[in-house]
């Protein structure tokens, strides 16, 4: 059965980006990850925020610029955005509804996993009870701001079981399910 | 050499507590942590931050209310407050200036840790370049909104060294070393 994982790189104070969507700081921790090669390639296609698409990428300015987990994973792609492009591009697909953009990602990864990418993304698709897992890279760093793992304000008390810890040198690597 | 080592438990997107300093949801995950009884064996004193001392506690409500970790542990404590009381009570030191507080926390514990606890005068004291280390037990939970393991409005970017993770059931515990 297909599952949607949320894929990120964290700081250890819960940014997945500093302010204003940068991140310059993840260069530092760009290390060989043999547990996120095996994420990768679990997963058969990527949910993702059009702030994400668009905007946060880690190798902007580099020859990888706009490719999912610089160059190193290749499938199809959903976006999910209020304002749909005629032109679709090759491999991606832009949608303007979650739910259809869920069952669309779900037909094309078979029993792998479809990757969610971005904060806002992820947290639509917790609230719409169809998240089942976490995968975090924590990297080594204080950020202080910028855009959280999870943002809500008010709080919530959102359980979650360990599944494994994989330690790197450059990253803790934590993959978790969300208790239903 | 008596070292600053920030200690709290967190949740996974980077809360040590909830909004208004709410801490209920902790009660889930008190589960039984060697990582932890070692770490409070090696701490020889705590410098806590006023909100933390007198507000913040995991344990209130409990027989245990006002006991730093809950009764597990025992030794002097340094309160820096703006309000130094004129009842210094046992084992309880209260002091208005960073400084003093600290060398004071330090020249209690010989070679052991002085315990940091609380996000602001943790931050504090790694301004001041004094923070040596963090440890901190990750939680398998989002809470969304509260007191954030380091809050720094505009962003910073603090290098730390993964010293050692070690998983157990009820957290993942990450003590890493700050780059200087």
């Amino acid at each position: 059965m297909a599952k949607l994982q949320y894929q990120c790189t964290m700081s250890l104070d819960g940014f997945i980006a500093g302010p204003d969507g940068d991140m310059s700081w993840l260069a530092d921790h760009l290390g060989p990850n043999p547990t996120v090669d095996e994420i990768m390639e679990q997963t058969g296609a990527l949910l993702v925020g059009n702030n994400t698409f668009g905007g946060d990428d880690p190798y902007k300015g580099t020859e990888h610029q706009g490719e999912p987990y610089g160059g190193g994973w290749d499938g199809p792609q959903f976006v999910v955005t209020h304002h749909v492009p005629a032109d679709q591009g090759p491999g991606v697909t832009f949608l303007d509804d979650l739910g259809a953009a869920i069952s669309a990602a779900k037909a094309a990864v078979g029993d792998k996993y479809v990757g969610v990418l971005g904060a806002s993304i992820a947290r639509q698709c917790l609230e719409a009870g169809e998240l089942d897992e976490i995968f975090v890279s924590v990297a080594p760093v204080l950020l202080g701001d910028g855009i959280r793992l999870f943002d809500h304000p008010g709080g919530r008390n959102v359980r979650l079981e360990t599944m494994r810890v994989a330690e790197v040198p450059s990253a803790t690597n934590i993959q978790l399910r969300v208790v239903r």
